[in-house]
C-alpha cells in the first residue's frame, strides 16, 4: 500500500524537493507529517476523505519551509493518526508504521510515519505534531530524539490544527548532535553552551509507570544527575498526574471537536469508528467541565513555573511503559492511552518544552527519559541531550 | 461504481439464483438488501469494512430462501445505508441509489437500493428491513408498496440485527396485485377477501405533516374512507408524536450499539461520521432514560390494542414530506430524521404491522399513505390496497 518497506510514507507521497545548497543542514534529508502543507500536494491528515475534501495547499508549511531553508531536502510526506487523534500510531486507512526498533510493536503516534521513518533511517530527521504526546510517544516507542518545543515559540502556519490551545510543531532524530543541529535551525539561534546546573526527578511520574520502566530508565537518570549535580525529588503534579490527565482530556477533545466539526458536519467523511467516538466525546463536554478543567490547567501552569526556573531540568520517563502490542482490541487501547496520557497531559496544559530522549532498551523494547524545562528553555534541553550522550 | 445504471446494487452483487419453477411466484424477479445472509456472497451490510471483517454466510437468508421456494429469482444484493443506520439512503462508501420517481432526491433508507431497484423496473420485488422505518420511509419517497410486517411474524433469520426488539423484514412493489402475491406467499396464507369495516383517521399525523402533504393525501384518504364506510378521527398518539418519537430514539439507538458494539470494538472499522455519531448516541443513553421508554412503550401497545381491534385499520401519512433533496448538511438532515421519526415511531415501540401505498404526488415528488392493522392482520392491509388501487 505504501511506497517504502516501512509503511511510513503516505502513497504517491515519497518525492523530493532540495534544501537550500548552502544551509546548517545541507545533506540531511527530513519527512514531515502528513499534517503539513506542500506547496501542491494534498494535505491528508491520515485519512482519504479529507485530502479529498480540503483544498490542495499552494504554500509550503512555516515548518517545512524553514527546513528547506536550512539546507535540508524533503524526501515525503508520512502517515499520521487521522487528523492527529491517536497516540499508538495505528492507521485504519493506511495501516501501521514499521516500528523497526520494537518489532511487532506499536510504532506511536500520531507522528507516526515520521518517526518510523528516522527510526529506519529513511531520512536524517521528520517533523511531526505534539498535542497530547504525538512526537513524544512515537519518540518513546521508536527509541529517538524528539521534542514537544514551548506552545506558541514557533509558527504553526500550514500545519492542520488539532487543539490550538496545546498544538506543537516538533521532529525526531537518531542522534543528539543531528537534534541539537535541527533544533537550532528551527528556533534560529545556537544551543546555549552551559548545561542546566539543577536536576529536578518527578517521583510521583517514576512511580506511575511500570516498575521495569521505573528500572530500566535508572542508569540513564544516574549519568543525568551526575552530570548535572544538584538533584532534587519532587512531585510533577500534587494534585494528580490522573487529575493533570482528566484535565488535559477534557480540554483537548473539546478543542479537537471545535476544530474538526465544520469538516465532518459539511462532509460527512468516513473515520475509523475509534476516531469518531473521540470526536463525539470532545462534543459531550459540558460547559462545567470545562471550566474546572481551564482552573486544573492554571494550577498546573503554576506548579511548573515553581518547578523550572531557569537553568533547572526536570527528568520524567516520557511512557509508562515501551511500545505495546500492535492490535489490541479497543478497551485495551483506551486503557493504554489512558495511561500516558497521564504522563502526558502537563505538555498541552502548560506548554513547557520537553524532549525525549532514548533512556532504555527493556528486552529490547526501547523507552524514552524525559527532559523538561522553562518555556523558552528548549535549546537547553538539546544541549544536555548532546552533552548526556558522550557523558 | 455500481454494475447498474441506478446505483442500487452493491458492485459486483449482481447475478442469478432462479427460484422454484413452478411457485406462485415464478416469473418474478427480486432483489435482496445487503443486510440478508445469500449463501457463499459476504453480508456487506453497507459497509466495506463489515464484508470483510465477518464470515461469509454458508445459507440463505430465511426471507431469500422463502422468496427463491415461492417461485422469484433473486438478482443481486441492494445497498443499504451502513448496517442499516441512517433513514435518508445516503452510503458514502456506496453512493446513493437513484429515485427515479423524484429526480435529485434521495431514495429514502436504509433499504435505499431495494426501493430504488422495484422503482426503476429493475426487479418485480425486493426486501429490505425496517426497525425504525427502513421500509416505510423509501416506499414514500419512491411511490412503492411497502410493508412492515408485524413484528416476530416473520423468521429473521439470516438478517443482520439491528435492534432485535423492533427489527423486521419488508418489501417492496410497485403495484398492489404484486404486493398481495409477495406477501402471501411470505406469510404463507391467502389474503382475506373481506376488507375491514371501520377506519380510522390519525388526526394527529395529519396535524404533523407539512399541510402540502396532508392536502395531497386527502383525495386517497376520501377514496379510502368511502370504500371502507364507517370513519372516525382519532389521535394515535395522545402522549405526543415526538414523545413516541423520543421514545423509540431511545430504545432503538440503545439496542443497536449493543448489537455493533462487539464488532467495533474487535474491528474498529471505517464508518461515516453520523453513523458513528449516532451510534455513540445509543452508548450514552442511561439506564433511567431506558427504563422509560420502556414504560412508553408499554403506553403505545396499549394505545394501539386499543384503537386497532381486528377489522380496523389506521391511516395516516407515511412521512411528513416528499422525499428530500440530496447532500443536505449533517444538522439539516438530522432535523429531517427526527420529524421522520415522530411518524415512524409507533412501528419499533407497539410491532403492528403497517403498509405505505403510493398516495399522492407534490409537484412530481411521492409520497405514502399508510395503513396499520393490529398485529397479526398483515394480509387485510395487502387486501384493502389491492382493492383501493381500482377503487
Amino acid at each position: 500500500m505504501t511506497d517504502d518497506d516501512i509503511g511510513a510514507f503516505v502513497p504517491g507521497q515519497t518525492f523530493r524537493i532540495d534544501g537550500a545548497a548552502d544551509g546548517p543542514l545541507s545533506g540531511l534529508t527530513f519527512a514531515a507529517k502528513d499534517l503539513f502543507d506542500v506547496a501542491g500536494r494534498p494535505t491528508g491528515g491520515g485519512n482519504p476523505d479529507f485530502a479529498r475534501q480540503n483544498p490542495v495547499p499552494t504554500a509550503h508549511a512555516w515548518a517545512v519551509q524553514r527546513l528547506l531553508d536550512g539546507g535540508a531536502s524533503l524526501i515525503g510526506k508520512t502517515i499520521t493518526d487521522e487528523v492527529s487523534l491517536g497516540i499508538l500510531g495505528e492507521n485504519v486507512f493506511f495501516g501501521t508504521p514499521r516500528n523497526t526498533q520494537a518489532p511487532d510493536r506499536v510504532p506511536g503516534g500520531s507522528s507516526s510515519g515520521s518517526a518510523a521513518a528516522v527510526a529506519a533511517g529513511l531520512c536524517d530527521t521528520a517533523i511531526g505534531t505534539d498535542t497530547g504526546g504525538s512526537v513524544r510517544v512515537p519518540a518513546s516507542f521508536c527509541g529517538l530524539y524528539g521534542i514537544r518545543p514551548t506552545h506558541g515559540a514557533l509558527p504553526l502556519d500550514g500545519m492542520l490544527p488539532q487543539a490550538p490551545s496545546a498544538d506543537t510543531t516538533g521532529w525526531f532524530t537518531r542522534d543528539a548532535a543531528t537534534f541539537r543541529r535541527v533544533s537550532e535551525v528551527m528556533f534560529g539561534k545556537a544551543a546555549p553552551a552551559a548545561l542546566p546546573n539543577r536536576l529536578i526527578v518527578a517521583v510521583d511520574a517514576f512511580g506511575f509507570v511500570e516498575p521495569a520502566t521505573a528500572d530500566a530508565l535508572r542508569p540513564m537518570l544516574d549519568r543525568l544527575a551526575a552530570m548535572i549535580g544538584d538533584v532534587r525529588e519532587e512531585m510533577l503534579a500534587p494534585q494528580g498526574l490522573s487529575v493533570w490527565g482528566r484535565a488535559q482530556r477534557t480540554l483537548q477533545p473539546r478543542e479537537a471537536w471545535e476544530t474538526f466539526k465544520p469538516w465532518v458536519e459539511r462532509d460527512n467523511p468516513a473515520l475509523a469508528f475509534n476516531v469518531v467516538r473521540g470526536l463525539m466525546l470532545g462534543a459531550s463536554i459540558t460547559d462545567a467541565d470545562a471550566g474546572w478543567a481551564s482552573l486544573m490547567r492554571r494550577e498546573a501552569r503554576a506548579r511548573l513555573d515553581y518547578l523550572l526556573p531557569p537553568g533547572t531540568v526536570l527528568a520524567m520517563p516520557t511512557t509508562p511503559f515501551p511500545a505495546p502490542p500492535k492490535e489490541l482490541p479497543l478497551p485495551d487501547q483506551n486503557a493504554v492511552r489512558e495511561a500516558i496520557l497521564c504522563l502526558c497531559a502537563h505538555g498541552g496544559l502548560t506548554g513547557v518544552p520537553q524532549i525525549s530522549i532514548p533512556g532504555a532498551n527493556i528486552g529490547g523494547l526501547p523507552v524514552g527519559l524525559s527532559l523538561l524545562a522553562a518555556r523558552g528553555e528548549d535549546l537547553a534541553l538539546a544541549t544536555v541531550a548532546e552533552a548526556l550522550e558522550t557523558y
